[in-house]
């Protein structure tokens, strides 16, 4: 054909959407330029999944499996719902977050599991160019969806000796006038921090007087440790708008089964019917989750006994004072006890490893030697620390804090341990904890 | 507080975001202007529903209800999988669609029903400001789903004529430098036409030229009446790549159930890596649709009979057929016999019915009179026709034709009727055709 087609490419070029090149997740990545490889002598110990189900200890109450089973044999359970949700579904979380304030099915929009409804969220609160704050250290899954779409996102400070407060006056100098929205991660991945209700009323204080509205990512609502008590941060709002984010995945331990939902808290009708119908169209997307999940979940949330979250609460709590008492022996660390969610943090004191130029190079030996693996702060933006993930079974958990400690002992500058066994002298001279030196020495030597 | 604080607003002014605004779904506003009040003398039929379960008459196979109660019992079916799902439902989804040429596991992203794979598949192919080719008549969530993302959308023509084949003429008029991809419909959505192979070569060959990609939209794959054949698109492309989109929401009579995915055919590896990962990238947004289904999708793509498909498609064959004989007697009217899926599209001869100034009026009269909806051509973008759905129950389909051809007879033109009665006579004058006459006379008086 000689003569020219308007219009056409001499060469094939077809490239990805800046959306899809920007849609980076990093934690992959960093995983990634680990390049592990656990020790094949060592059964592997994955603490890095943030999947209470991953080991199979933890099993979703039987109530759950029966209303799939029965709701599977029901006519209704397979057409197309309406793209938020079924109206019956909708009312059952209406129900079942009372806790947050005033709910109605109309306030509420079904989701794909949570990391949807933070999608849908973010994607109709936020515009191109406009930004969202999101905690320093924080669950990086925010960073991937708003860069994503265009939206920049700023950090504000987490205090790591305030059990994770927020740093009220970091989080006011990151607002100006662009800012769209400010991400609230309570009880938080991955510091497992719960935070009280006055601090609570104190960021939305902040959002208050600068007119930012909240996105409440709250997915391990009632996730709390005895002594602690979880507020829902839209129940204390006056004026801030707050999309509330969560889900059944964790708490009823089907994260698989992808079911969230938004809820829109606008007490002074600030949104008005752009952001809610806003919310309305992007649902059209991908219309609604799974119809089978929904008409099994107002048995779902109304059945499932209280004592099955309890034995869950009370097992992971009694894994955290395990990680937390283990890992305080362990040399060159800081464990951070957490108040609720299923994580724990852990500083790197990283200037008594200098083999290791990063907690990177730290955890990735680890690996190699102990076939341990957590994931590096990096991944939530906070280098020197590491997660690690607290549903695992017990006898796990307790066999990964003794290779983890081992591998401090055999890496740790022996100035270090020097220093330590000093301490140790201190600490029996001042008669204050026998017992904690005989911890220390044990594992030490 | 007396001093300005610094990217305060005065006000509170929260909008949505240009995303969510542009995510428009022109259906849902049609019909809402259409202020439909149905005849409370009548019974409602809603013809305008695609979903073949709405009625209760199409029920899926046992073996799916017993597939998803056996994996709901299964640990694995409940944690996280890949966002782009487990290996063995994505090898599954594979061997099922061997007659698209030669498919692995990694070629497959399992998604949330087939619109996410349209939304998966559109989102990572096109940038923002780039054009994308649709149909004309089209099913209008490509439209939707594109002008969300800032996706220029075209339109080339199909011709009523010709079996609904595509105007390749006008196709290839659409063309330009910033097309980043044809979107082919087949069996199409609202037409009902199953392209041959020669014309899904010749498509291919428009786009082949051009250095354009498809995204062939194949869900209503076998959804092909007696002397039709369903040829997939990509199984011809020699070199164009292909983005296939289906699931088992339409043809398993499980449409809530959200499992669909986009295969990637790239047999001369011009998507590379970049396409690749970006779909990788997009299918985190969600974190992958719901694993039990996933789980159950080996034994529900394997253990479904054959016998089940055929008892589908002869019923909706038959209900096509009945709708054709009995509209074609409806004055004004001219039904298209569809070759597949489960659509069918009729002309209203807006000339024969000059009460109403287009096929919204007549549409919304018609429902006001007779209680039978729908689906005006305008939500294709084609004004004057109107789509009926075929997978309600015979009696009804029956009934609604039958009203249909009141409300038609009711309305008519004298002349027009007086014309047809002219036609009439003249088929008995060439002896042509003496039961047509009857039935034009037995409906028309």
């Amino acid at each position: 054909m000689s003569c020219r087609l308007r219009g056409r490419k001499e060469e094939w070029d077809v490239r990805a959407s800046s959306l899809a090149r920007n849609t980076f997740n990093p934690i992959r990545d960093i995983i990634e330029t680990l390049r592990i490889q656990p020790n094949p002598n060592k059964s592997y110990i994955p603490l890095s999944v943030g999947d209470p189900t991953a080991f199979g200890n933890l099993q979703p109450s039987e109530n759950i499996i029966d209303a799939i089973c029965d709701t599977a044999k029901l006519n209704e359970s397979r057409n197309y719902g309406p793209t938020i949700g079924h109206w019956d579904a909708r009312q059952a979380v209406a129900e079942y977050s009372a806790h947050q304030g005033s709910v109605t099915a109309d306030d509420v929009i079904l989701c794909s599991g949570c990391s949807h409804a933070i999608d849908l969220a973010l994607s109709v609160i936020a515009d191109v160019g406009q930004n969202v704050l999101i905690p320093r250290p924080g669950y990086l899954i925010h960073k991937t969806l708003g860069e994503g779409l265009g939206i920049i996102i700023k950090y504000y400070d987490l205090l790591p000796d305030k059990n994770w407060q927020v740093d009220l006056e970091s989080l006011e100098n990151q607002i100006d006038e662009n800012t769209a929205a400010i991400i609230v991660n309570n009880p938080s991945n991955p510091c497992g921090s719960v935070y009280t209700r006055q601090h609570l009323e104190d960021i939305i204080d902040v959002a208050s007087r600068y007119r930012v509205p909240i996105i409440a990512d709250e997915i391990y609502e009632h996730f709390v440790f005895s002594d602690h008590e979880f507020t829902a941060l839209s129940s204390l709002s006056k004026d801030v708008p707050v999309l509330t984010c969560s889900g059944v995945t964790k708490r009823f331990l089907v994260p698989g089964w992808r079911l969230g939902w938004v809820i829109i808290h606008d007490r002074q009708n600030i949104l008005r019917k752009e952001v809610r119908n806003g919310l309305l169209s992007m649902s059209t997307r991908i219309l609604g989750p799974n119809t089978l999940m929904q008409k099994a979940l107002p048995r779902i949330l109304k059945e499932t006994p209280q004592s099955f979250f309890d034995d869950t609460m009370r097992f992971i709590e009694s894994q955290a004072r395990l990680a937390y008492t283990e890992l305080k022996k362990a040399p060159g660390l800081r464990p951070i006890m957490p108040q609720g969610s299923m994580y724990m943090m852990i500083e790197i004191k990283t200037s008594s490893f200098p083999k290791f130029d990063n907690e990177l190079q730290f955890i990735s030996q680890m690996c190699n030697e102990q076939s341990v693996l957590c994931i590096p702060g990096k991944c939530f933006n906070y280098p020197n620390f590491m997660r690690i993930v607290l549903t695992v079974p017990e006898d796990i958990l307790r066999e990964a804090c003794h290779r983890i400690t081992k591998f401090c002992e055999d890496h740790i500058l022996k100035q270090h341990l020097k220093k330590m066994d000093h301490d140790v002298v201190s600490i029996v001279n001042d008669e204050k904890n026998v017992k904690s030196k005989q911890n220390l020495l044990k594992n030490i030597t």
